[in-house]
């Protein structure tokens, strides 16, 4: 039997709530595949954009390895790109998950910590240049819902994560799973990463 | 200056995420509109279904008027439509609310209150009988991906909720406030409720 996977989702002051809760739902739906954990410099209450407050797991230096690590977006970007450690822990974490991923502007934290340098990339296409100036080495991909590099895949902003969650079950896990999940969400997914239209130009 | 409306989400141990997360993040990209509150029969932590803590702002007894009640859906409306005490208190705080709304089977506890009586309202597709049994004198709707049923609106399965909350400030506050906001989550609603790939025959 394969050993269940690990999934972290990085918390950080003012992160934008969908970004973490539209995975959270649906990779949070296959407890039988993935250990789901949420992560914070400080393990403790973390309060979203929105104002809720959310309890993380373990704090980043206590958090075990990580298959999988996301890193949602929201206001807290602005401030947690100029946050060294954490910054540093995004690239050393990063190096040994099997895929690193990012909804909307948490790709800026990803493009400051190198982890983006030459991969094909996308973010939240309001916050689109701000996004790039971040990562002067990434190639940022303007009409995507989400891109898949291999190591790492991005997606656009907000809702985009849902879709991204999806996809990456259906990469992981099988079409027919993703498929399963899906209905009993009762959601419609965007199946092709190039339906963007919120593209920037 | 109109004051500031307040929105009371009820959490209660194996809420759905996303029945929850969804429309907090549309509502709450409203702040200077909505006032969200979040409240369980204890004010403290609560576990989702999908295992994420999340602190409440206030207790069932403490939480001031509520101007919108939504209920959200999940594995733990099981158990709670037998938690009389509870399905008590949403019944007096419905009966003083503007608009209640439910998500999934957050229809369940609206159904046993009796709120949902001589109303049309819909629910999960995948728990719709079970759901039926808790409403006799309810006109349940098998396709639907929300009902507006006046001072009652009920949405369909998870993700159906966030589709509702967005009918449910522009009902509010007007389409463009709506398309602003649909546009920032880069999220391109279902407009038509009746539009519900997942109605039951």
């Amino acid at each position: 039997m394969t050993p269940i996977k690990t999934l972290g989702i990085l918390l950080f002051p003012e992160f934008e709530t969908l970004d973490v809760f539209g995975p959270l739902q649906m990779f949070g739906m296959l407890p039988e595949k993935l250990n789901i954990i949420l992560i914070a410099e400080q393990q403790g209450l973390i309060k979203s954009r929105q104002g809720q407050s959310v309890l993380t797991h373990f704090s980043c230096q206590d958090a075990p390895h990580l298959d999988f690590l996301l890193v949602p977006g929201g206001q807290g970007t602005r401030k947690e790109v100029y946050n060294q450690p954490l910054i540093n822990w995004l690239k050393s974490r990063s190096s040994q998950a099997d895929i690193t991923l990012s909804v909307c502007t948490g790709a800026a934290l990803l493009a400051k910590a190198g982890v983006l340098d030459g991969h094909k990339a996308t973010t939240n296409k309001f916050a689109f240049n701000w996004v790039m100036e971040q990562g002067p080495k990434v190639d940022w991909v303007k009409k995507a819902r989400w891109v898949d590099d291999g190591e790492v895949i991005t997606s656009s902003g907000i809702s985009a994560g849902i879709d991204m969650s999806l996809y990456v079950i259906a990469r992981l896990f099988g079409e027919q799973v993703r498929d399963k999940l899906a209905k009993t969400a009762e959601y419609t997914p965007t199946q092709d990463p190039e339906m963007d239209p919120f593209a920037v130009s």
